[in-house]
């Protein structure tokens, strides 16, 4: 029950596309992540997936076009829809979602990581 | 399916202690809620409950001690635990919690705000 600085957790790691949790809200998980490049298309079936920009800019793609979003900006992308998320210089997100929740979703591949990281 | 812009969002209200409703997430909303002065002790039984503070200074104080929460800082209240958020100047906080949360829990009285109110 300690305050969690999500500077100071952002400062402790440098890989990217690599979420590392900071926190449980029952059986949601709050992951940072640093992005920089294209990730991959890709849906969660089963849950929504909240993206909250913390610092610098990043694009979602969805099949109707894009979004984007700059910090203080949020996201809530619905279940099953398929969205691929980039950015062009190196940008800090917060995301939520359920624990276990995989970061490529349905896609799997190369850019999956590890689902159970804490920082 | 849009950004939320944070920001716009906190400058569309100016009343304190009354949670507004940004998202959903699966069964979870996403709420801002401005603060000042002391709020009610109280828990929520059922449920953990995510503050972020995205601008400004709050205390949260629980029957061990206080924590100081800055811009960019999160606490995760467990269920059940006693707490009471207070701020000595106006502080701007996004909540997440299952929907239906009520924002005084287990305390109910005259702070007790509308649960369901969409900005």
């Amino acid at each position: 029950m300690n305050t969690i600085s999500m500077a100071e957790k952002l400062a402790s790691f440098t890989d990217r596309w690599a979420p590392k949790i900071v926190g449980q809200l029952n059986d949601y998980h709050v992951k940072l992540v640093k992005i920089k490049g294209e990730f991959v298309w890709h849906s969660h079936p089963e849950t929504d997936e909240l993206f909250l920009v913390l610092e610098g800019d990043m694009m979602v793609d969805f099949r109707d076009g894009e979004r984007h979003l700059s910090a203080g900006d949020m996201i809530i992308v619905p279940k099953g829809v398929e969205h691929k998320p980039r950015a062009s210089d190196e940008c800090h997100i917060m995301l939520i979602e359920p624990a276990g929740t995989r970061n490529t979703g349905d896609a799997g591949g190369e850019m999956t990581a590890e689902d159970n990281v804490w920082i």
